[in-house]
């Protein structure tokens, strides 16, 4: 089941992606958005409705982050790949995950616009595998992660590389730079988040290919760590890391820069497509 | 002007804490917080409700962190004191600052206890003036930094340093961790914040003492660095880093333990208080 969070002229909402177009469960659940049914433990409910008659297409709604506004907490994984970690000069393998934490007000939706801002030209994409927590947990032991994770979605973590030399934190929370969806696919479709292949286009040029079996920790594995200390809600979001490919690695580094497009494509969940822009004044 | 956000039978509210007691603001104010009357420009007009007979006394309320939940941005500073970098092994003073970011689970009230977690006994303390922004801004230059800043309060950014080994954001981030307290002072009170003395105290024995004009990058460095990565928006936190002579430093290092109680006093702000107790299970 895919599920989009959007705004239309009745305000924002979430529904079920159909091939005949969107069911609205704004309407049909006393659910405010997709966290507050994850934390309801209503997505099981949510499929009896799959069936109903459209309420709109889909390009008649706007696509919000597939996790909105307000999220708790954006989780990332660096150095998750070993062909990435390869690529990166001075990097190891590191022991234990490195995580950083992204800001909400740096993640968008499908098809808003990624701004490259005034202060740097070193604008990167990482494209990424995305999870959803659909259940509270406090040290959840890997083999019990998996019950943990609602939905899967896919990341792009749009990264400023010079400001990233600083602090991991700078170079990750420009605003707007971090796009999240198209929508939510729930985790009964994709049962092994190993077996998936990622792609990054520019301008649909390839940048980055993967399976997901590269990762060097699996997302149980990540997930045990990462509530090892922090607890872990309905809504959270973690980003496994990125494959090889990124422009940093590339002689002359072809940032990205206003007027690019950047397509983040992932086996059985979609296409997360991005216009860059000059950030506003 | 002290102001406190804080419990009581009826709910949170916040208050000006004088000599008397506490004038409740809750009751006076259409704001239903400090973090929406800062965004409403309305500190100015608190000051009128100074002089009312107070509603509490101190004792008769429970503290909540001086800027209480939601709590949209807590953005800290590593490494901004010179004797505390050398003191880090391994480390040099950095040409940018180095920033993370706190979770807003990690952030507890003075007199709330400091969880001790059950995955890591290597508990440190770091005494910090914290710093609270009252107007929105963006790329702010140094020499405005100070028209928007609200107020000032104390941190002590509680760290797992065998977890921050792995990534500052994972030894950053153990709940309840956090101290941000007892009140906001504001910034009127507090004409220079070069101009403070710190001193951190384990079970009454002196562990930090410094002045604030020992930070490598002063209040309004600091946030026109931050600010040119991300908006700050009224209520945002800036912890300005610690000085020498944290736990980590010294041979053996004296651990924060279950039963110890850590204080951080800045002049003109007061003493922030915390118990330590087990992680609960």
């Amino acid at each position: 089941m895919r599920i989009a969070s959007y705004a239309t002229q009745a305000g924002p909402s979430f529904g079920i992606v159909t091939p005949d177009g969107i069911v609205d469960l704004g309407r049909r659940t006393p659910h405010a958005d997709i966290s507050a049914a994850l934390a309801a433990g209503a997505l099981p409910d949510l499929v009896a409705h799959a069936a109903a008659a459209p309420d709109f297409a889909l390009a008649d709604v706007t696509l919000l982050p597939a996790v909105p506004s307000p999220l708790r907490k954006v989780l990332c994984v660096g150095l998750n790949y070993r062909a990435h970690v390869a690529e990166s000069a001075g990097r190891e393998v590191p022991e234990n995950p490195r995580i950083f934490a992204r800001l909400a007000d740096t993640i968008i939706a499908h098809g808003a616009p990624l701004w490259r801002p005034v202060n740097s030209t070193h604008f990167d994409y990482e494209g990424e595998l995305a999870v959803v927590i659909g259940r509270p947990g406090r040290r959840i032991p890997a083999a019990q992660v998996l019950d943990h994770v609602a939905a899967y979605t896919i990341f792009n973590d749009g990264s400023l590389r010079d400001y990233q030399k600083h602090s991991v934190t700078a170079g990750k929370n420009f605003p707007s730079t971090g796009p999240l969806g198209p929508w939510l696919v729930t985790a009964d479709e994709i049962p092994d988040p190993a077996a998936l292949t990622l792609e990054t286009r520019v301008n649909g040029e390839r940048r980055q290919h993967t399976r997901t079996s590269d990762m060097i920790l699996s997302v149980p594995e990540l997930i045990e760590y990462i509530s090892a200390f922090t607890s872990l809600s309905p809504g959270d979001v973690i980003a496994t890391g990125t494959p090889e490919g990124v422009a940093h690695a590339r002689k002359p580094p072809p940032w990205l820069k206003p007027g690019d497009v950047v397509e983040v494509e992932i086996s059985g969940i979609g296409i997360l497509r991005n216009p860059v822009v000059a950030e506003p004044a």
